[in-house]
């Protein structure tokens, strides 16, 4: 077991400096003679001083760490993405500080609050808890990822070349009857939303018949799960005859039907084709591999820590956070073509 | 836009003392007279100083950061725990830094050493990379779950009680040939090597006829897949005429067998019966609700929780980190039978 790092006391000690001298060699290093820095810093070696470098963050107002927000960990998206980022660490050094969401603007705000209070490089929001013009006051660099970002820079997939590439393939395929499962009253400013108006604009370019189903806003996956078997009771009630093309608005819920199928009837019937978004790797391992718009979040991640660190870096040198004007990115998305069309 | 943080010298400017002052009134506060804390508490006020926690690491050694380092997010016991983790925040008001291991020990350490350089509290380890004899060498508060745990402290689940309740369960509904299927080579060390033991041991006790199937490490998912594809095939192949019982050393593998059984055949056949190990709720949303020896998750985060919360104030109290003893807790499992058994 290695002993706990020394105190300021134990260095004074062990140099004959006073405590306030230690103290300004790692607060204020400039007010400490380079002989006498010389001296501390063989102490350091000698006590055995563990980089510590709490005491360099007062002095650069560096941490390294970048606080992280998802809404949930239950939508693969968000624990893909988590991975991502988490793993980063090795290619930008960078630590990451985890928050999920509960959906309570009080808890949220008050976590980034502390967060702020350790002086956190910047933050990564996935969480669609606080509008982005509190973020924006909040002073620090910020990137938002699928979330409502009006007033903070932003990665996101393109959405709406999504939903454009979902509806054309199943026209493609022969679906006679195009349907839509999405949450309803998306806000027009959250970039999920285009997933709905690209698919929307081609059914309506092309006439083809289409419908759209909503859900409201789920409490968890139970209720999720519950309220998409309704829906598709509904479609099968609704549609028997129809040659059926399903776009949902995300993998899980692709899954939830296709799962739901499966058990009715054993397997995908063949007047269902199924597509989802995401991407991510268990919609890969379904039950039957998921077509899906895949999302690259491999560049979604890249893009969101350059972004950040342009933002950090500027911080730097202006003490100003927010570069003045916010940057959008926006990465194609992908259409994985698997069992499921 | 709010502004940044005021500097030392601007508090310097506001009133009126030196800026080494100032830096004595964050980290060494006793050496300012209260009349002049005063002063300094006023002005900070004023300039709108948001309460700057970095300064009071050092006086405190106090970060309200605890480490958490999982093996991965794609087995849903490690992405649920993470969850349940981060959701404590409400009520431990611990923020967390969180690390998803890459096998690698070198990047492992060098995570572990930088942590341990911000003066973070403690550490929840679950990843097997590194040796219990290492964690403890930190001189860090360390909680060790469902891994080696020799030098440190631990919460499991209580696996052997698992297996047993698992192989009862089985030859109860009749299955006359019983089937584990687990890791090769896995550490006794290891909590999780009791699923196999307690299993074994009924099986060995009521004369049950038995195999066990093995898996080497996988690389991924994808690959973990694959090779339970391989095994299920040698089951089937193997055993066509038996009432086959099948525990399954997680979740995740016991969903990949009910899957492919699923494609195969369009349903569980009757044959066949599964218990998986974990419980996380995504074990009740497979295709068909998956029976399971749950792990109490929120038990063994609030148990882990107390643990480290007592290291901690052991250390704030001693100096070291660490209990004399290393303490290991226990959690009983539940069994859920659902519809797979």
């Amino acid at each position: 077991m290695s002993r706990p790092n020394p105190t300021y006391q134990d260095i004074a000690n062990y140099t004959g400096f006073s405590k306030t001298t230690i103290s300004r060699y790692f607060n204020r290093p400039d007010t400490v003679t380079p002989k006498n820095r010389a001296k501390i810093r063989h102490a350091l070696e000698v006590l055995d001083y563990k980089s510590n470098k709490v005491a360099r963050i007062l002095a650069k107002g560096q941490t390294e760490f970048i606080g992280l927000v998802v809404p949930n960990l239950y939508l693969s998206f968000y624990g893909e993405i988590l991975d991502q980022f988490l793993k980063s660490f090795e290619k930008y050094g960078y630590k990451f500080i985890v928050f999920s969401g509960t959906g309570s603007e009080e808890t949220e705000r008050r976590y980034l609050d502390e967060l702020q209070a350790y002086h956190v490089e910047g933050l990564i929001v996935l969480s669609h808890t606080l509008p982005s013009i509190q973020l924006a006051s909040l002073g620090l660099p910020v990137v938002a990822i699928e979330r409502e970002d009006l007033y903070i820079s932003s990665v996101n997939t393109d959405n709406y070349a999504g939903g454009v590439a979902a509806a054309r393939h199943l026209l493609q395929i022969g679906c006679d009857m195009l349907i839509h499962i999405n949450k309803d009253e998306i806000d027009s400013r959250i970039p999920a939303y285009g997933r709905r108006e690209g698919f929307l604009d081609v059914c309506r370019r092309e006439n083809a018949e289409h419908a759209v189903f909503n859900y409201v806003q789920e409490a968890d996956y139970a209720d999720l799960a519950q309220q998409t078997a309704g829906i598709l009771q509904e479609i099968i009630d609704t549609y028997p005859a129809r040659r059926k093309g399903l776009f949902c608005s995300n993998d899980t819920i692709a899954e939830m039907v296709l799962n739901d199928l499966f058990r009715r009837y054993g397997k995908l019937p063949e007047d269902f084709s199924i597509i989802g978004f995401d991407g991510t790797p268990s919609s890969e391992h379904a039950i039957l591999p998921l077509s899906t718009v895949q999302q690259q979040i491999g560049l979604l991640v890249d893009h969101a820590m350059e972004l950040l660190i342009d933002q950090i870096r500027h911080k730097k040198e202006t003490g100003f956070a927010p570069l003045s004007e916010p940057v959008h990115r926006m990465i194609p998305p992908v259409l994985k073509l698997r069992s499921t069309t």
